[in-house]
């Protein structure tokens, strides 16, 4: 069955929590507003889609694609410990996947990240600065 | 640079903590035992690996198959409300890949799985069940 195409718009609650960096073929690619870790959001845009096999297998294929790019510019980027990648959605229905760049010496570590501690406000010149980085990296690099 | 395709072999620690179902072309599946939630593991053979970047391409398209094929079987096995799906090896740093069926109504929802309650042994006859059916569909369906 193939994707809904048509009428995709992001979730109101993703919209709150990040900053639009750019869309890739098939995802858009935010940051989470939380200075506790460099976290991304790769988000699909297909209307219908809630889970990776909702996507039809080109688009899974793809999804994989985007992932492997946005991870390894986060990784370059902040020269992180460890990656956390991650399709969960059990609080906002529609498919998005995490990537994390994560610290041995981070809030939440060795825990994965959801639910520990509070979101931290960004340095509003740190932030862009990372954006910049990513974007060059991502779309450039 | 080509994935190390020698010498691979399970984790210890993910050895203790599963039950081995069988290998598709790159990975092992694995049951955790943990009769919680329903949870799988897929781990690619590739003796080098700790994030998925670390996969040739290749091999991360192929693991995103494998990732789809298993996810479909556990869904439509347990008919949950939603599928969890996570590369995380904050804890264990051979790859892993965690494919976890969640209920509204299980111990950790909606919070991830992961530090929430502990693992509850299974009913050896109910996971001998859930094994043959997930055989069933991961290699015959």
């Amino acid at each position: 069955m193939p994707s809904d195409t048509s009428a995709w718009s992001l979730h109101p609650r993703l919209k709150e929590d990040t900053i639009d960096i750019g869309d890739l073929p098939l995802s858009r690619v935010l940051v989470i507003k939380d200075a506790n870790y460099p976290w991304l959001l790769l988000v699909p845009r297909r209307a219908a889609a809630v889970e990776i096999i909702d996507l039809e297998e080109v688009e899974q294929a793809q999804l994989m694609t985007e992932i492997s790019r946005v991870a390894r510019a986060l990784k370059e980027i902040t020269k992180c410990d460890k990656l956390n990648i991650a399709a969960l959605g059990n609080a906002v229905p529609q498919l998005h996947v995490h990537i994390i760049a994560r610290r041995t010496s981070d809030a939440a570590w060795p825990r994965p990240v959801w639910g520990v501690v509070p979101p931290l406000p960004h340095d509003a010149e740190e932030v862009q600065n990372f954006i910049s980085a990513l974007r060059r990296k991502i779309w450039l690099g």
